[in-house]
């Protein structure tokens, strides 16, 4: 496999992070130093949709100080989405249409930056350019606040997406101390549809016995509605007050989830809300305790203001060897994180196969919690802790808020008729 | 009025804020540095509620830095409470007791760190001091993020929580703008009872024009749902995705909460919660649009981690103000702000009557907002931005989180019986 001269696309799918663009930093920045072979590098606005819909701008035009920006912008700078490519045997022509795309702006390198959905896709795009001899390297970059992907030790978004609600955790939790005797439980809503790895992550705000979170509930775990009014009344007799981190993806014992209001997505996932203020409510029925809940949604994913360090500088390493994997003539694998020591903290890129990280789902080990299972145990400490350290430096403007980047999206001319496959 | 040397008790109530421990630091440093007239400074446990209960603690023991620190960790250290003192008249027991633990104790100075409802508190037991004779000096310390109180500039703790949410939206409208073909409307609740205050700080985010917030709710304009979801319909044709921020207590044409779940509490305030779930809920229904929402609730009001050192500095000098008038015969008063110039920023420490703060709300003036009252105006970007600067310096530990202090509470001995008065 010798040099592979052409253009390359960088797109971003699915939930944005607070370091998704740290990881398009380095696929960019890598990318452009490598000029002699990868000749522009296009963005696809919206993701994969950016691709289907021959939706592109030229990344090269922008200005390095541009560029470096995405390192201390949140969320998805390039445009995400949540589209799903169905299986190319009954869906081939969302697939063809990506690689007639590629071949018409002679696209040689499809870097994608995603969760297990878009390892998927990339999977097999992968595998239906190599049936049809086009050649075009796929390299995946790992990118989830869930932390669920297989093979791999952590995600990249995942150590800032802990960093920030654990310390809001810490906050509200001096709130919920200082107005006990008014507001004793306070619920605190963390993302996780399918893993607890978010909400477990906030017992590192606990740093001794009696703060905040006093209480962790876990999708892995079957929620028991009886067992948890349980634990609050334990909590409120020991302390006079009771802190709850309950994850948005909580199931009972049937495997049914708590929250009330399930919607499907069109990835068939169930978009989850409510749970917390459910719970609120069952709690002051219950118990007559007076109850509020906090629920982030999307500010606890981009809180870049106060990201994790670690997490932005192996996002952007993430990015960066997926190029240098790609030259070097990798292709059809994602680049995954290996921990070599704990303490003191070390982690190098791998390489894992995009088939084996599409559909596996990484769950939070049991022994990661505590006995009860309301806790983190010191297993979960040890493996979260160096994942937060540092603060992503940003930019503050005169105004005292932050100053992001704006790409000018100067548009590729398109060299296709439009898309007219079904939807 | 000569020297009054005594004791010296500082209580903080209600909500707490990202600064007002730094209130507290600049009475509790300037307080120590006055030790040949101040004896001893004592902190009352969950606020009003630790001097009824004669509950306090020597807040001289602890160390230098611990006292330092308060400037970095949020919420109410000395603790909090919401408890109502009637109407002296009616019930003069609770007033008595203040009186009674203070003589108790040899108090002789009274900082009271709170809103308009603590103002009124600290109204009376001043009158009442006077009445009998009993040499006291009672000094009020501006706090509340809601900056609804009248006779001042502006309230220490408003510009942290505007700050903080802010940054916020800014972070999540990134988030819409990254997730619009799948997520493309999202609704933000901020705090405010029954001024827009801080909802309407949160349109600073918006540098240039389509940017998050598209859209702000305040209380002082009334709530059409009908012109809320032309509004919504509007932007979404116009950008393809809408963000709204909603004040917690916006409020229909005739005057009732849009939020469904509303209960009251023991002020006889309503304790809001639920609108950005219920319009949420609202848009679905009436445009078919896919939303979601955010409700950082007391997250909000707790943000050191990203607070404003402007805001911080002037809580702090609001607390050593308090001090040095009393040491000069005041009392009384609260020490407010006066601004003197907005570019370059100055403000200084003043003084306004208690009484006159104690039942006034200062409502966000209409030329604040826009024409159409759904975005700031000019007028507000000028009167918040200086509000915003700064960062506040706090310290992380080895695991990535904030430190904060916590405070040994040796207790002060009691000298009197329990209070039985009615609850």
């Amino acid at each position: 496999m010798g040099t592979l001269q052409g253009n390359a696309v960088v797109a971003q799918s699915g939930g944005p992070t607070a370091v998704i663009n740290a990881s398009a930093c380095g696929v960019i920045e890598e990318a452009l130093k490598q000029a002699g072979v990868i000749r522009s590098i296009f963005g696809a606005n919206n993701g994969i949709l950016g691709i289907v819909q021959e939706d592109l701008f030229d990344v090269g035009i922008e200005d390095r100080d541009t560029i470096a920006m995405l390192r201390c912008t949140p969320s998805s700078a390039i445009g995400s989405c949540r589209y799903k490519l169905g299986d190319p045997a009954k869906d081939p022509e969302k697939y063809q249409r990506l690689l007639d795309v590629f071949a018409a702006h002679d696209i040689r390198y499809f870097f994608y930056i995603g969760g297990n959905d878009s390892m998927d896709t990339a999977d097999k795009v992968n595998q239906l350019a190599k049936q049809q001899g086009y050649e075009l390297r796929v390299m995946g970059v790992a990118k989830t606040i869930d932390n669920d992907l297989v093979a791999t030790d952590h995600c990249p978004g995942f150590g800032s997406v802990a960093k920030f609600l654990a310390t809001c955790v810490m906050e509200a939790g001096r709130d919920t101390e200082a107005m006990y005797t008014f507001d004793p439980v306070t619920i605190t809503e963390a993302m996780g549809r399918n893993t607890g790895w978010i909400a477990a992550s906030t017992g590192m705000a606990r740093r001794s016995p009696d703060e905040a979170p006093n209480l962790i509930y876990i999708p892995e775990i079957p929620f028991s509605e009886e067992r948890f009014l349980e634990d609050v009344r334990e909590v409120h007799r020991r302390l006079g007050r009771v802190f709850v981190v309950v994850s948005e993806g909580v199931k009972n014992e049937k495997g049914q989830y708590v929250a009330a209001q399930a919607e499907v997505d069109s990835f068939g996932h169930r978009q989850l809300g409510g749970v917390a203020d459910y719970l609120r409510q069952l709690v002051t029925r219950e118990t007559g305790l007076k109850a509020r809940y906090n629920k982030l949604d999307t500010c606890q994913r981009n809180g870049i203001h106060f990201a994790s360090k670690t997490d932005s500088d192996e996002a952007y390493e993430c990015g960066r060897h997926a190029v240098l994997q790609a030259l070097a003539g990798v292709t059809g694998k994602m680049v995954s994180l290996r921990r070599t020591s704990d303490d003191p903290y070390a982690c190098e890129t791998g390489l894992s196969n995009l088939s084996e990280v599409a559909n596996g789902v990484k769950y939070l080990p049991r022994e990661f919690m505590d006995v009860a299972g309301t806790h983190i145990s010191e297993a979960m400490r040890t493996y979260v802790r160096p994942l937060l350290r540092g603060e992503v430096p940003i930019r503050v403007g005169a105004d005292g808020l932050p100053t992001f980047l704006r790409f000018q999206r100067k548009p590729v001319a398109r060299k296709l008729p439009p898309f007219v496959g079904k939807k």
